[in-house]
């Protein structure tokens, strides 16, 4: 007899603490796969456009999560002509696919100068109005960035949906939990 | 003096030609990161969906990418509406992000008749006409899967651009390539 290593993909609401549990970990530790989620938009063009972002916060209760951006940078522009974005985590440890439609609101300024007080030092190089991110150089090096709290931007998802798949040894499992219903979740066929 | 671990990443014609060695190592090892990449869509309501993939095949001289998945999926949905996709590599060894734009063609039936062949039985449960992918089940394992040749689609993504970010220990690197002008290749600001 083996042992199942994933007994809280069995039952739904096991499932569902899971996903935060894993989206919360990846807040405080560097190597958890959620660090390092990929963050989808749709811009100007219709396209998607799809980038690996650092996670900075996640409120379970809430159903929310935070990135930092540079606000000169192309995803800001395209979540502001549309706000509806995808957060993508592949935790193979897991064996678990996390797929999260959210809507993202852009803070900027004052109301995020507490949280720039908090960004490490060396960490705030990131955020610079003197080198536009995407910008063409004639040499790769040919840019300086000078730290700014002005470009600084934190990204508010609002979570709506998130779509779980779960891969085990011998059976998939795939469920949807939707703010509307109050997370209640739904298995589907993966 | 510390030797620097990726000198591709220097000069723009080799960085564009690691990029295509990450890629094809993604076809043929299933421990590469590139084996994984993500792959956004939009779908009907214009929100950006992404999805871990399997990366089947490479081609650099061509700079087209194949994946394999049911046509019953949702993303072959979203791609027949609308055909432009990204694909999304992090190559956390390589300090290297890929971001590929696409247009992504669907076959299916007879053309594809010799890829289905090649894939192996106990893959093909993937490719089902008797359980469709996201269908709402009263329990988790309420599905059954039937291999079918007819639920079998090959996509078939011909690269435009890639987007090319390289974190090295003092200096990041960007560039972009497109085919338009024979991926010469633009260094960007990070």
């Amino acid at each position: 007899m083996t042992t199942d290593p994933h007994p809280w993909a069995a039952e739904i609401d096991s499932l569902h603490a899971q996903i935060w549990t894993r989206l919360t970990r990846g807040v405080h530790d560097r190597r958890a796969p959620a660090r390092h989620p990929t963050l989808a938009t749709v811009d100007a063009t219709g396209r998607p456009q799809a980038r690996t972002v650092v996670l900075r916060g996640a409120d379970a209760a809430a159903g929310t999560l935070s990135l930092y951006t540079d606000r000169h940078s192309a995803k800001v522009a395209e979540l502001r002509a549309n706000p509806l974005a995808a957060l993508h985590v592949w935790d193979a440890a897991a064996h678990l696919q996390i797929r999260i439609e959210a809507e993202v609101a852009i803070e900027t300024g004052p109301g995020v100068a507490d949280v720039w007080a908090s960004v490490p030092e060396p960490s705030r190089y990131a955020y610079s109005s003197t080198a536009t991110p995407g910008r063409p150089i004639p040499e790769a090096l040919a840019y300086t960035k000078t730290p700014d709290p002005a470009a600084f931007a934190r990204l508010r998802l609002t979570v709506s949906a998130i779509d779980a798949l779960h891969l085990g040894r011998a059976h998939h499992r795939r469920a949807r939990f939707e703010r509307a219903d109050g997370w209640a979740g739904q298995w589907l066929v993966p």
